[in-house]
C-alpha cells in the first residue's frame, strides 16, 4: 500500500525526518551562522547513491540560506542577502572564468506564488546579445559573462514539457551552465518565503509549485544545471497530515491544492528582486 | 474563551451547520434545480433579526447557484450559467426601470484567487460616459442603463478602506445601485469555483479573500449594494479544523494563509468572464 | 547614396508602389470581396525570383483580409472574421490530415502594440500535452490536431535571437508546421488594426514592431512557417515622409519611434481574440 | 478658422514658442544647472493672468528637470535624480509639517507609455492605514507623514471622469495635498523620457496621454494639487506639423495617434521607479 508521501523540495527538511544523532552514510552536513546578517547557511552534501536513497534526493550539494527577515520589506537586509547569495553562486557557477549562463524562470507567471522564476528573469541584466553584437573587447573589463534568460511557461500554456523547451534552447545557444529558478513546496509553513536553496543537482520531477515531469539536469540538458528555489507554498495535503498524523484525513481533492500566505504578491516581488540582484552581482 | 470560528461567506453553508430538520425561525429556504443546465439554485431568505443571529449573516436574500461544471472549460455551459445568473440579477437590480449601476471589483489584482473582482470589471461593457456624452436619445433603445466600474484595490496598496473609496465615488456619481464583486472563502473545498452567490445584503467585514473592515451596504454607502461572490479559496485554518475537529490543531500562522487549487489562473479567467457576461446581459 | 526605405510588412502595400497597370512579371494578384461580411481578400502570389525582387518580399502566397469594422467592438463581426480567417488557415495548414502545430507568439508582451502575438498564444486551445498523455484514441474524433505554443520574448529580454529559441524548440518537439503571429508595421495608418495578412513565406528581418534579425522560414527552422500578421503601428519616419515626400525631413531619432492609436489596448485585446479563435476553429 | 494647435504639457516648451529676448510680463524664468549630476532645472513662474494667457497655462510654478541620461539604465544616476526631485517635492508639499498625501496615478495601466502614473503608485510606500491603525506614537520618529494612493483608471474603463473619482476619495479621506502623476505629451521628441515637470498648478484638460476633461486643481478637488509629469509620447500630429510647417499636412486620423520610442517598456519601468523613490524620500 502506498504511503502518504510528505513532499518537500528542501534537502534540509529531508534531513530533518531523521533523528539528529542518526548518522546517514553518504550525507555530510555543515552549518554556518552569520550573526551580523542573521543568515543561517546549511550545506547538505549527498555524496553517494546510498545517501541519495536515504534522503530521497539526487547526489549533489544543497546550500540553504535561512534568513528570517526575508519576508520583511527591509531593502538593506535584502541587499545583504543578495550579496551572501552571490558569493555561493559565484562558486557554483565557476565565475573565475568567463561564463555563458542561461537563466530559466520556471513556473506560471499568472499564478502569484508560482511567478517567482518568471519575475527573476524579468529583473535580470541580460547581456548575451550585447556581447555577441559588440564583442567582448568592447567592454572595459577583464572578464565578461554572457547572460541569457527564458521563461518557458508551464505545460498547460505550452503543450510542451519544460525540458523540451530548455533542451532545445540550450542546444542552439550552447551555454556553459543553466541556472533554473523555481518556486518550491516546503514541508513546514514556517520556512515559507524565508529560505533560499541553491543546488548543483538540477531540478527534479514533482519539485516546485507546478509539475515538471522530467528532470532538468546535466544528463537531460547536456549542460550543468544550478537550481535556485524558494518555498512559496505548502501542499494542502501536508498541512492536514501534519495536524492529524493520519494519512486517511488527507482527502484526494487536497492534492491539487496549495497553501500560501495572503501577502504573497508583495513577497514574490521582493524575493524575485533579491535573487535577480544576487545573479546580477555574481555575473557582473 | 474564544471559540475557533469556522469562516464561510456562503449563507448556504451557514445553514448547513444546523441539522436539516431544525427549523430556524426567520429563515426561509427554497431550492430549485434546472436539470437541463445542471444548475442548483438555493435561495436563503433571512427575514428577521432572530434569523440573522442564528445564521451569523445580516437580513437579506442570498441566492446561490451551484454549477458543478463551472470549473470546466466548456464555453457553452458558461454562457448558460451567465444567462441564468442574468435573470436573477435583473430582478435584484430592478432593470425594469433605467438604472445607473456602479460595479465595484473588490480584491487584489496581483493575487490570482483574489483577482476575480478586478477581472470582472475589466470585461464589463462600460457605458455611463457614452450615455452622458450623447444622451439617452442617441440610443435606438427603449431603455438604456448606465454602467460604471471601479477597481479600488486593497488597503495595503491604497492606505484607504475600500468603503472610503466606494462611498466617495458613489457620492460624486450617484448610482442607483452598487454591484460589488468579490472572491469569497468557502467552508468546503468541494464548492470552490463551482458556486456563485448573489445577495442584496451587501459586503461584510471579514468576507472575501482580503479583509474589508467595514461593510459595504445601503447604510454605509447610501446606495443599495448587490454582492456577487464566488468562493475561490478555503482558509488554511478551516481545512485543518475539518480534518481534526480540534481547534488546538489550528496553529496561529495558518490564519494568514489560504488554500487554493493549482489551476486557479485559468479558473479565475473563465469565472470572471462568466460573471461579466451575466452583468452585460442583465444591463444591455 | 542610400535611399530612404519606406517600410511595410504588407505585400499588398508593396504592390501599391507600382502603377496599377504596370504588369509585374512573376506576381499574380487576385481580389475577392465578401459583400455580406464586408471583408476584402487580396491574394498576392509571388511566383519567381523576379517577382520577389520587384516586390521586395520572398516568393510565396500572401493573403490579406481587409475588414474595416475590425477595430470596432462588434463581437458578432469578429466571429465572422475568425471564420473567414479559419478557412484560409485550414488550407495553408493542410488540416485535411492530422497536424502538429507550434504557434509562436512573437513580440514583447510588455509593449501594448507589440503584444499581439503573446496575447494570441494566451487565448489558444493548447492540446499537444493532452494528446500525448491520453493518446489520439481517447478523443471521440476522426482527426485530432496537436497544438503547442510558445512566447519567446524579444532579444532585450532574452539575450537570444528569436530564431535560436524557435529552432531549438522545433528540433525537440518536431511540429509539422509553425504558425508565427506578429504585430506588423503598416505603410498607411488607415490600414492599422483593420487588416490581417497570412502568408506561407515565413517571417523576415525587419518585419514586425520589434526587430527579428533572422528569418523564420522553412530553411532556417526546418519546418514550414505560416505567418499571421496585423499592422498595429506605423513607423514614425514613414508618417513624416508621407507628409513631406522629403527624406531629409526624417530625423534620425524618429527611426526608433512608432506611431500607434490611443485605444491600442482594447484593439489588441479584441484582435488577438479574433486570431486565436480562427486558429481554434481551424485546428478543432 | 481654427489654427492647428501645437500641444505641449511642458511650460518650458510653451516658453520656447517666443523669441528668447521677448519679455513676457507675468512670467519669471530661472535656470539652474547641477554640473556634477548633469541635471538642468528650469523654473517657470506664471504670476499673473496676463502671463497665463501668453503661456496658455494657469498661474503657478512649473519646475522642469532635464536629465539627459534619464533614459539610460544607470541605477546610480536614477538615484541622484530621485534625490534632486525629492528636494523640490519637499518644498512644494510642505513636508516641514506632518502631511497627509494622496498620490493619484493617472493614466491607463494597459497602455505602456500611459502606465507611468499607475506604476508610480505601485512602487510607493503606502503608510496611511498603518498610521491610522497604530497611531503616530508607534513610530520612533519626530514627524510621520500619511501616504495613500489610488489608480483611478481612464474613462473608457470606468465610465467616470477622473475628477469624479478623485474628488470623491478626497472628500472621504481628507488629505492635505494631492500629488497627481501623469504621462505627458511633449512638443519635441528629444525631451521624451528625459524630462520631469513638477508643478503646483494641478492637472488640466487635454494634458497627458489620455484625456482628462476636467481639471484636477485646488478649485475642483478642494485640496492643493501637485502635478508630476514626464513626457512619454509626442502627438503624431505634432511630429508631422514640425516636419512640414503645414497644418494641412496633418491628416485628421493622426489626432488619435501618438508617437513613442520602441523601448518604452523598460523606460517606463525605470522612470516610475525614479519618481516613486523621490516621493518615498520626500515623505519618509
Amino acid at each position: 500500500m502506498e504511503q502518504f508521501q510528505i513532499r518537500t523540495d528542501l534537502a534540509m527538511e529531508a534531513r530533518e525526518r531523521f533523528e539528529e544523532d542518526v548518522e546517514l552514510r553518504g550525507v555530510a552536513i555543515e552549518e554556518d551562522y552569520d550573526e551580523k546578517r542573521d543568515i543561517r547557511v546549511t550545506t547538505v552534501r549527498i555524496e553517494s547513491e546510498n545517501g541519495a536513497k536515504a534522503m530521497g534526493k539526487p547526489i549533489g550539494t544543497y546550500i540553504t540560506l535561512e534568513a528570517p527577515k526575508l519576508s520583511d520589506p527591509d531593502e538593506d537586509y535584502h541587499r545583504e542577502v543578495s550579496e551572501t547569495l552571490a558569493e555561493y553562486l559565484k562558486e557554483l557557477l565557476g565565475t573565475g572564468q568567463e561564463r555563458s549562463v542561461l537563466v530559466v524562470g520556471l513556473g506560471n507567471r499568472d499564478v502569484t506564488p508560482d511567478a517567482l522564476g518568471p519575475e527573476v528573469v524579468n529583473n535580470l541584466r541580460i547581456t548575451r546579445h550585447v556581447v555577441r553584437e559588440y564583442g567582448r573587447a568592447a567592454f572595459a573589463k577583464e572578464k565578461i559573462h554572457m547572460v541569457s534568460g527564458i521563461v518557458p511557461g508551464v505545460m498547460a500554456q505550452t503543450g510542451m514539457e519544460t525540458l523540451e523547451i530548455v533542451r532545445g534552447v540550450a542546444e542552439e545557444t550552447r551555454p556553459d551552465v543553466i541556472v533554473a529558478i523555481d518556486a518550491l513546496a516546503a514541508r513546514s509553513s514556517k520556512r515559507l518565503n524565508r529560505t533560499i536553496q541553491i543546488s548543483d543537482a538540477g531540478i527534479h520531477p514533482g519539485s516546485g509549485v507546478g509539475n515538471h515531469r522530467h528532470s532538468l539536469t546535466k544528463e537531460t540538458t547536456g549542460v550543468p544545471v544550478i537550481a535556485i528555489g524558494v518555498p512559496t507554498v505548502v501542499d494542502a495535503a501536508t498541512i492536514v497530515y501534519d495536524a492529524t498524523r493520519d494519512r486517511n484525513a488527507v482527502l484526494p481533492g487536497l492534492n491539487s491544492m496549495f497553501v500560501t500566505p495572503k501577502d504573497i504578491d508583495e513577497t514574490i516581488k521582493r524575493l524575485s528582486f533579491t535573487i535577480s540582484e544576487a545573479l546580477n552581482i555574481a555575473l557582473s
